[in-house]
């Protein structure tokens, strides 16, 4: 059956709203850029087993499956589908950079923006095909790529009219650390972060009843939560020094600037994450506007070959419901050339270049019956200058 | 199994191609709107009984059709897939124009650019994901719409470089006329136009051969083929009188400025074409930079409201072919930032925001041992002004 509508979970978007994602999505590509950044483009289609054998967690559950074609389809086959949708930038990044290292410099900087898809439940705010906006150091061990990727962060979202920034940082290092002092074991780690990341949204005694189910003993939730709670800057170092020189370092390269804040409690979901984790928060806003972490194991995980690499992804979907409605972009002059008859067309032509060439917008309408209710329209289309050849 | 290589037909982009596939990209859209054009986006997954329905002929053979998910996918069941990826603007522009036309201008120009997909076997220079540019004015039934799309689209072509611009032109109605002016039905005029559109491939013997296997009589395709050779533009008035003021007009719009030559073997494969068909040529190439035609009863058609519309779309794959290597995009000087130590980072950043700031691009790397070595590969990345913080 033909429907109007795009698919559930799915969008368009009018001339208005185009302009200013297109907008957004430029100034943050164009502040990753002067910060020495490329932009690089995979395929918005991966081999499904590619996408089934990475380190997507749950999300591999929500893929978008291509079906087979042709001869290749075969309902005996206990598999229908060959392809899938990226429902991430991870895997296609790690893909790119084993498939293309030799060509790249050897620290890596790369952006990538664009689509991916997951089948959530939509819901008010989520949709299934989303804009994600990442940016990657990879071959860079030491923190001067968390640094690199901060400042560049801040450039982009300052570009987009936020300020007051503030990152809240925390090292996976130190919350393994915790978490093994506290009575759990090493394979527990990723377990217990998972509960531990919903500490801002369902409290201490959230995060402690989960874990109870999880089936982890009583006594240490609670050595583990109190410590935690207990938790500053100066005591990291007891738990491990690394992390608490690492965060030192970047502290002190924004000091003055932009403040870096120990935060015990943040933890990021995935469990890729082998170093620094952060989020950014600009002052208007409760929601953190984008995150990222140090992951130094992943790529050689998938592709075999080691390098560490930093990444952060800003929340672009969040952003742009979040600054759409005053969003302000460059304003250039439009102007309506309104012809009566075939016989105007070439002065019309004339008239339309004459005006781009000057850097304006011009555009040609044939004159209707109603000429006041014409350029009534063409006014509400922000047309301010009318040429008339009639 | 784990492959570092896209999928076949699909392709990633080095940091240089993605470059200039952005720069070719946004140049198109920049004359687009200079033109009084309006971006617009529509879902790259479409619902799948939308794709099938529609006017996409042979396409819908070729359509990525996504799995059912969750309960919804069964064995038992007829169709297994409820979503496809669109396989090209048409369609999707459609569903747009009737979900949004309260909220569009009467005469609405819209530009849309993105990825369509089609299963089809790859080949050189054939993707099964591809980019497509296309412009159309729906709402428009004279011919400005053609004419402001024709010197939209010069701009376009000559903002990448392109010179030498003539435009092939013909009209859907004057080949029915001729058609069935030589002894075809109305309903044997789609088929026809298939075999003649493959004049210039296979030559009049070819398509005199193909339109023999198709049954049609001997006697009746010589006088229809005779009657092509011997056309010109003074005699396409005999068949439909219509076609040539329309052609005219559109020819002496661009006296002076642009060839606009009548080509009676130009045909356009799509069924949906009424009126005016044309493709645009530059001098240094053979083949068609793009095509495009009026298309007035197609939304009509497929939404059940009727509007007029005239479209073309700009050989993207093709051009970036043509012009990758030689494609020369604005040069802003990059500066490397040397540090050698962490004590540095805070200078390090105060450097590079400075630069930024002054409009060129500025990004920090940490010291390695082997120093040279480090220079050369920047120097290689395009890094021209090393600041050294050691």
């Amino acid at each position: 059956m033909y429907t109007k509508l795009p698919p559930k979970g799915m969008r368009d978007f009018l001339p208005n709203q185009k302009r200013i994602r297109d907008e957004i999505l430029s100034r943050i590509n164009d502040a990753y850029i002067s910060c020495g950044f490329t932009p690089i483009e995979t395929s918005a289609i991966e081999n499904l087993p590619n996408l089934m054998g990475g380190d997507g967690g749950e999300n591999t559950q929500l893929i978008f499956k291509i079906l087979k074609r042709g001869e290749k389809l075969n309902l005996n086959n206990e598999e229908l589908a060959d392809l899938g949708l990226r429902f991430d930038f991870t895997l296609p990044l790690t893909r790119f950079y084993s498939n293309n290292k030799n060509e790249l410099p050897q620290v890596f900087k790369a952006v990538q923006t664009g689509y991916v898809y997951r089948g959530e439940r939509p819901q008010k705010g989520r949709y299934r095909a989303f804009i994600q906006c990442d940016a990657d150091i990879i071959g860079e061990p030491s923190n001067i790529a968390e640094i690199e990727i901060i400042n560049a962060v801040i450039k982009a979202l300052s570009s987009l009219g936020f300020q007051g920034f503030e990152i809240k940082i925390s090292d996976r290092r130190f919350l393994v650390a915790i978490i093994t002092e506290n009575g759990f074991n090493i394979n527990e780690v990723d377990d217990v972060c998972i509960s531990l990341d919903k500490l801002d949204k369902i409290g201490k005694t959230g995060v402690e009843q989960e874990l109870i189910t999880k089936n982890f003993k009583k006594e240490n939730i609670d050595r583990l939560l109190n410590a935690i709670e207990s938790m500053n800057f100066d005591n990291i170092k007891d738990y491990n020094a690394d992390s608490h020189e690492n965060i030192n370092q970047i502290r002190q390269a924004f000091e003055g600037k932009t403040n870096i804040v120990f935060e015990p409690t943040l933890v990021r979901g995935m469990g890729y994450y082998t170093g620094t984790i952060f989020e950014i928060f600009s002052n208007k806003y409760p929601l953190a506007l984008g995150g990222g972490g140090r992951y130094d194991k992943m790529i050689g995980k998938i592709s075999g070959h080691d390098a560490p690499g930093v990444g952060f992804s800003i929340g672009f979907e969040r952003i742009f419901e979040l600054i759409a409605d005053e969003f302000e972009t460059e304003k250039i002059k439009k102007t309506a050339i309104i012809v009566e008859s075939s016989k105007k067309y070439s002065a019309a032509l004339e008239e339309q270049n004459r005006i781009v060439e000057e850097g304006g917008i011009a555009s040609i309408y044939l004159k209707k019956k109603k000429t006041g209710k014409q350029f009534d329209s063409l006014e509400k289309e922000g047309y301010e200058e009318f040429i008339k050849l009639f």
